[in-house]
């Protein structure tokens, strides 16, 4: 679910080429936004047909390809019963933390489709494969910046010498993150009722666009956002530093987060999909690799950006964002690495094959839609 | 918002006999929810235009009406623009666990008109005027049963030796429960977010039809629903004692709740509205006075019931739903008390007269609609 978008589409061409039978479902609702708010990707991608034709002439691995929205019952529950898949991949949602705070029509947006293809996907399961297994992507950000180390998705807590293992209380810094919050309630509701069963990868920020099969053909890239709404903060950072205009950081720049690289994601997602939580469980991971604040992440794109003859400079800006800028950040990842996950660090090397990626389409870079078109003050 | 409700209603004639200016909005889903479910409240009610009649000549109070949905934002928007309310109390939210329960399409409907209507009201406070503060019904029922001490909506939690304080950790025991949890979690976002006020009202189960304007005229009562879907515990058991049919126990009967009286709902919607919390803030209430067990309630109607000449007996049947049968329950409520609620209490006087009530409508009892048509096992 969700298989035209940056992380759906290196995941399908992985499961694929590993012999799994792959479908992919996509309503091109990223790629509407996209072009609504200018924010298009740098590097072209063809639609997911293509996509999947060129995949499959490259690689000889095929998959299903099916175009519609996954917040329809009728068009996703017939989908569901005809694949009848084992396990599925939910990335089927608005990603973009700034365009859910837009205005009321991309808050609701945000809201109605998260929701909603979550709440599909459970009673799907619930009515047509209760065994099947979901992958459901959630994110860091659900957790916030609490003052007390984050565990792995549960927190046991002592009061007045009693003891309840709660899921650990979530608090979350933007609409987008807060539906993520809403979609683990639903999911976790669902396991008691209904004896699903579900693994919540609680993902950080990933990098990178190089996967073992993306890299066959170039129009096999992942979709590589660098604007203010759709892009991450290494992608816009990436940019800045080609386009020679300061790296803009938000505020302080002491936020901290936990980054992983795209081919960890993929491996994440395999290592779930191998190891099935069993019937009735809500299992949870905290899915990243290294802590990155956004002053280190400029050093490091500084640096090496020194090394390629670009001259990067570093900008604070006011923060656009309601969130701190120092915190306290302690979180455990440690169960994906004990099923297996050996990390692909974000060395300078893996930061220089990005730069000079985004070097080779530096003429199709715009430059005035990468300073924060969306405030969380308005 | 819900002004129709079994709240709703006997909340705007008392705001209405107090002087406030008063608009009641409702789009009847629950009068249609109950018809289509055979679930008819006992006494019959008139429509709101005919109630808010019926008040105005009564009592010498109007109140404006308008029928529509409020989780359609066009028609929402325009009336509180117009309208333009200093609070809104939001009771507009499918309201019944078993309803959510049934299917696909009665959770699909709990969750998106529960969601909207909340998202709706937020959005109409931010565009139109920050400065209205939001009363909204909550439930006890969002915190469940954990083992430990349920805390007024907060939960200072020590942890490898540092504190943060989480908004207490929920999870609820019915679809429609968990909508209210979300309700929660995107006001909480919203507060910090918009700086917007809200109080939750974190409310267990009402009990009584009688309030100061409800008794003047007979037309004027609040909904009595006695069904396994409308229906709560109280009214269930009290419509059994006069069926001359056995109370139905799910289960253990240990389930615990904390109860209030009709007259303290609406004491402590005034209460929250003459001390409004303050722009930002997101002020908690757990509103109940008493707690009982569900056998301990059966006692109660028996006991009662027997001083009326009425033979009442009570069967354990097998629960329908998933919830701790025995459990800890230990729950903080000093909040309203501390702001001058005096809690009405259960006292056999007050059964006995809900007793009598419903013995004048005795010829209108279905008693194939009491046993539970909904199983959380299905």
């Amino acid at each position: 679910m969700g298989g035209d978008g940056y992380l759906g589409w290196p995941t399908a061409m992985s499961f694929a080429a590993k012999g799994h039978q792959v479908c992919v479902v996509d309503n091109y609702l990223r790629r509407q936004m996209a072009i609504e708010t200018r924010s298009e990707a740098l590097i072209p991608t063809p639609n997911l047909h293509d996509r999947a034709k060129i995949f499959e002439s490259a690689s000889g691995y095929k998959m299903e390809v099916k175009i519609g929205d996954c917040a329809d019952y009728r068009f996703f529950s017939n989908l569901f019963k005809e694949f009848a898949p084992d396990a599925v991949v939910h990335y089927a949602e608005q990603p973009s933390a700034p365009y859910s705070m837009i205005n009321f029509d991309a808050a609701h947006l945000t809201l109605n489709n998260n929701l909603n293809t979550t709440f599909n996907l459970i009673w799907a399961v619930k009515e047509f494969n209760p065994n099947c297994h979901i992958i459901k992507l959630g994110t860091m950000g659900e957790y916030g910046t609490p003052n007390i180390d984050i565990e792995e998705g549960w927190l046991e807590v002592e009061h007045k010498g009693r003891k309840h293992k709660f899921l650990y209380p979530r608090q979350a810094g933007s609409l987008y993150h807060t539906t993520k919050v809403l979609d683990t309630d639903l999911l976790w509701f669902y396991v008691r009722a209904y004896g699903i069963q579900v693994t919540d990868l609680m993902q950080g920020p990933v990098y990178g666009i190089a996967t073992e099969e993306a890299d066959i053909d170039d129009r096999l890239v992942p979709n590589f956002h660098y604007d203010d709404i759709f892009g991450t903060l290494i992608n816009r950072f990436l940019v800045q530093a080609v386009a020679g205009i300061p790296l803009t950081v938000y505020g302080k720049g002491g936020q901290t987060r936990g980054y992983l690289n795209l081919k960890d994601t993929i491996r994440c997602v395999e290592i779930a999909m191998s190891n099935p939580p069993g019937k009735g469980q809500l299992r949870i991971f905290n899915q990243f690799t290294e802590l990155f604040s956004v002053n280190e992440m400029a050093d490091k794109v500084k640096r090496v950006g020194a090394n390629l003859g670009l001259d990067v400079l570093v900008r604070s800006i006011e923060n656009p964002r309601k969130e701190p800028e120092n915190h306290y950040y302690n979180v455990v990842n440690s169960g994906l690495k004990d099923l297996g996950l050996n990390p692909n660090l974000l060395t300078d090397e893996v930061l220089e094959g990005m730069l000079r990626r985004v070097i080779m389409h530096k003429d199709r870079i715009s430059t005035d839609k990468i300073l924060p078109r969306v405030s969380w003050n308005k």
